[in-house]
């Protein structure tokens, strides 16, 4: 969860919420230095490592969905690249050493203004461990997934094409986009 | 430009630079309330618009790059999906109504927290006019495109990749980084 905005953060003055000239929606406005602060989605990046048949998944020792399963993926950082953030969130969640291939999923999360990009890589060896963040990290043959503890509905589809993918030997780009749960 | 994070935007408290527990890179933490404040790249979306042979330019009547041409393109906002960003930003640009087809390229800019994504579109009419940040909404051929006057490197190089592989007939993704300039 993002803080809310009662302050400017650069002269610690009351915002006020108002539309700026020029723009055409409301936004956070210093009352005093007349700052605008936005809030944008941000990007949650990750890999889908593959060895032979099976593919790497973590058991997450975070909330939210402390002790389910997840592809290595989290928040972009400033000043890197998207397949930087990719590489680097898979080797910190699973001290896994990938090569990156495509981009393979882009999927919006509007409703918690997020956009989640899953790339396919191939796993460079069975040298991998538990991150801070994972309670475990293994390989799973497409028929031992656990689909019932998949963290997020996005990791779920990335999966779901993955195998559907993989299956007919031909892998495309999927971008799409969740509707907020009922 | 985003503004310092000198104090919280929660409460108004003076925030330190330090790393928090679990994470592995400093961030702005209050040091009244503890509210972390984490600063992450930003998606611009925008779209391609393509009548026949000719691609729709935009010539910026706002800063940065004033006076110089770009695809309809803008900040995502919260709230909405990456397409739907595509379509909005050339309604707002360019007044232009368009058939979103795949994403096209996807470009990092990390010495400035950037995404650029564009989507490659079809204009489903001649009915364009300028919106509110743009001077002129032109079309215009492959020999016409004024390169010296493009607005940003990723504009050229989306352009560049569209005439190349539109003279082979053959579209792929372009996922890439650009370094910054000397």
């Amino acid at each position: 969860m993002e803080p809310d905005i009662n302050y400017c953060c650069s002269c610690a003055a009351p915002v006020s919420v108002k539309i700026p000239a020029g723009d055409s929606l409301p936004r956070h406005v210093c009352d005093a230095c007349g700052a605008v602060h936005y809030r944008n989605p941000r990007l949650v990046v990750g890999a889908l490592p593959v060895w032979e048949d099976r593919v790497l998944l973590c058991r997450r020792a975070i909330e939210p969905r402390l002790g389910y399963w997840t592809l290595p993926a989290g928040f972009m950082e400033n000043q890197e690249t998207v397949s930087e953030a990719a590489v680097r969130e898979t080797q910190e969640e699973a001290c896994a050493h990938i090569e990156l291939g495509e981009m393979y999923t882009m999927i919006s999360v509007p409703h918690i203004n997020q956009v989640h990009v899953i790339y396919r890589a191939r796993l460079l060896d069975l040298d991998f461990a538990p991150g801070e963040e994972s309670l475990e990290v293994e390989l799973f043959e497409e028929a031992a997934i656990p689909w019932q503890e998949i963290a997020f509905h996005t990791v779920a589809m990335t999966l779901r094409h993955f195998f559907h993918d993989r299956a007919r030997d031909s892998f495309m780009l999927h971008t799409e986009a969740i509707a907020p749960p009922r």
